[in-house]
């Protein structure tokens, strides 16, 4: 069961930190981290929450990583669905302790978009379906392409967590403006569920696409890249 | 006492570096270096200083990680108020330099709150206490996961002292809006000492929440996530 | 087959998150990353891309450190040429995905510069063709340096991508005002086919100055610092 | 020789990368990369030349530190002129190349500071030459006892580069605001020849404070903390 409950904590500790840094430090007057700084959030959660809990679960966080190594060969079929749902239940968790956090602002007025991603209107940038389909797509499959390779016996051991704590930085860097940064449906999922926008009518997206970059960067990495024994 | 004196120099560079770069820098007009900058520099004084020192003291530099420790069986309990004592006099005398340093500029007109942390009316962003006691809990509940999951026998040799650093710097990213970001009592502690406001009234929700936060992380992690020998 | 994919999907990887992250996300207003979080995403892009492509194709992504790394001894002849079509071929990849993403933004206007590299009036902060050649030499030849120094048999295992991601991100801090930082020929050429500047008019000096450099970085430090066996 | 000319490139790096992010990047508008950037700049010079010049000569690029070493027992004393007069000389080529590339912009009017550290009127925050004199000799000791403990053969190997880097990317967050941030005689030396202001004339403090900062913490290390064989 400890691998369940390190899949629970460490999608808690993605999306309290990630969206929390979002909802709470961005657009701070004056002093506020910026896109950059939540960008570094969101990867330093990975990177710490590796390092701390990857001997125990894999450190996935994330369903699209989870379907990415299966697609990949690295991880059991049965294992699917029990590591989803625990993905799932962790960001729902640290969504709801970040909503009772917000609430005791002393000049709060309602959640807003609650960090939660979206296109056409609900684009932070307001970019299309289109273009949100393919940063996602493609965002998710590169993150899959270096979990593999930073996995692989051949890339130095221990240096992983650094590689793809990173490489979600980097994707944020990258794709706030447009879809506010998923490659993660259970993140997506968490804060969804308290948006006062229509984000959970667009849930879907962050669903579809995640997963289809996740098989595609799995499957490159195996067929493709990966060096035959 | 070579490890008493590494707690002590330890814990002044966390302080001198971490306040030391909000009170001087964060601000600054134009160029300063806001939330991230501050952030990032608390968790570099971590990082540093744990590759320095940490063969010496083990790197705590903080009474609720060497709590949350404890907690987790992984430090003894004589050495419990050693630990706290050096921790407090070195926080307190990084403090002191820094009020030293802040005089001589040339239009001073006093400290101000110091980077102390609070609630309420001395919170950056007017959060109450309640959502103060949660934040304070929850993240130093995860960064003693942290900690004692990435220095677990079975993790990546190393590289603990990253992955702490840049938890210090990520709880930041998170939650200065909220208390100005304590998780760790001696840090609070020598700053309200000089502080103009009135953070010494408040200083007891910085040892409470934190050490519970400790208490918890530890407990947390040596009875649910661990793998059992 | 495997090394000249992982050549391309690196490039894209470096072309996709560096330039996209410059033209979607810089000038956001009030959260974007400037050119602070470009400097970084160019950086990640290495780090990332070199644990996890490293041991498929020695990750090089750029041809000015194909040609640096051969005139270094580290590189074999006849690799050269199809090291650098498969560049090339990534970056343009790159390029055009990003140009149908940004196409997708409700007020889409043009793209502009598209994160090409100039000098003079192409250059962001109008910098001379002088400038731009010293800067250009000058940094390309730094990170030949750090390239052959990282990557030596004396220095320590696993590093390398950190150090030389990270020196690509210090290389960007330096120089965005003066061309917009290239050090890569691969890079100007993606975008350059899609600017409305005239960009490509100036591609050649992001050719000639990134081989000069680099071919001076790679034979410097073969005869001048390497530990002779 | 190869000892002396890693000595040379490796302050060249230091000074080129980090004074030139202050002079070219700073503050650009609107994108300027501000006292962070400038500061993870500094840090990234370290960071890179160490681990590429590491193994050719100790990768010190400072007086202060090859200073700080010898009183801690880790330098011999015939290399400390040698070593020094090629740290400056590094520092002083960086500053002419910089010189070079600043006159190529097309509203070029002088350079300023350039750079150059200073107090009181010269400070970029006006802070007396007490408080200089303090800040400068605390960091440049707390600089000094993270090099001495993290290259520590009881430290873990070859991460010594990424904390000595980072610990002068946290000076640089602490203390631009009041000297502009020395810690490094060579670096403020440099500078100060191209300088507009009266830089030269404070120079002295640049090297006195710095080279006290470094015997302390040589010294420190050496005789209260380090363990005994």
């Amino acid at each position: 069961m400890n691998k369940y409950l390190a899949e629970i904590i460490g999608t808690f500790w993605l999306v309290f930190g990630g969206c929390g840094s979002a909802v709470l430090a961005a657009a701070y007057p004056e002093l506020g981290i910026g896109f950059a700084g939540v960008s570094l959030a969101f990867g330093l959660t990975v990177l710490t929450a590796a390092y701390a809990l990857g001997h125990i679960s894999g450190a996935h966080f994330n369903p699209a990583i989870s379907i990415g190594l299966w697609a990949g060969g690295r991880f059991e079929t049965k294992e699917l669905i029990p590591y989803i749902i625990s993905q799932v239940i962790g960001a729902c968790l640290a969504a709801f302790i970040l909503f009772m956090i917000v609430q005791g602002k002393a000049d709060f007025n309602g959640v807003g978009g609650f960090a939660s991603n979206g296109f056409a209107e609900l684009s932070p940038g307001q970019y299309s379906l289109v273009s949100a389909l393919i940063i996602e797509i493609v965002l998710t499959a590169g993150f899959l392409i270096i979990i593999m390779g930073s996995t692989d016996k051949l890339a130095p051991a221990g240096f992983a967590p650094i590689a793809i704590g990173l490489a979600l930085t980097l994707i944020h860097l990258i794709s706030i403006p447009v879809t506010n940064t998923s490659v993660n449906p259970a993140r997506s999922t968490g804060v969804a569920l308290f948006a006062e926008t229509a984000a959970l009518s667009q849930l879907w997206l962050f669903w579809v696409a995640p997963i289809i970059g996740g098989l595609l960067g799995g499957v490159i990495y195996k067929l493709l890249l990966a060096k035959k024994a």
